[in-house]
């Protein structure tokens, strides 16, 4: 007998080592002009002098970990906690300057917009 | 001067007292066929015989409590818990069984497709 709460996934599952090089991009659902996707983050900021320049617009919602998220057009980082949320349009320019380092960041991204592309394949983001 | 993480909104804000009658809807962001609302229960289910029955999609993400979700097309609901999340297809219809009566239970909800609409104003909702 399956268990009765098969069909259901869930955003603790398969995720990697605290310490782990790379941020990990899972897609959780791709429909026209919408993608949600789970991010986890175990301490990496984006690359010095990097923004991310985005065609579609993105909401965030921080659901595990702490964040420092700074938009090129404001002088201070915004802090993250979970459930902390926001909305970033489109062509904002933003950068992560910090996740906590001694646990996972798992963020909840919804990109949306007719551009709605998945962050990993945004090659719109680029140095300055 | 403000503090540093002014303009970030929380989840967990401006929540409604255990025990309060009605479910509470807030939308947290409505775009061009988007919409994302959070939905806080606390002991609500579905009245009886109600299925929602909506024109768009619903992609939902359970962050606190516990629920019980039925499709109309299965014979066991599924059980949801924080993290847990799962897609409902446009005119796939559904109820809520159960919500944890003891605790808030709330939810993420993206609604998307050309007809997006919150599910406070969701009048394709009906009884059977």
């Amino acid at each position: 007998m399956p268990p009765p709460d098969s069909g259901v996934a869930n955003r603790f599952s398969a995720l990697p080592p605290t310490g782990e090089a790379e941020e990990q991009f899972v897609q959780l659902l791709r429909r026209p002009g919408l993608v949600i996707e789970r991010i986890v983050s175990s301490g990496q900021p984006s690359p010095p002098g990097f923004w991310y320049d985005q065609p579609q617009g993105e909401w965030v919602l921080l659901l595990q970990g702490e964040a420092l998220l700074r938009f090129a057009d404001e002088d201070e980082a915004r802090r993250l906690r979970p459930g902390d949320w926001l909305d970033i349009a489109a062509r904002r320019r933003h950068r992560v300057e910090w996740t906590v380092p001694d646990r996972l960041t798992i963020w909840l991204a919804v990109f949306y917009g007719e551009e709605a592309a998945p962050l990993a394949a945004a090659a719109g983001a680029q140095g300055s």
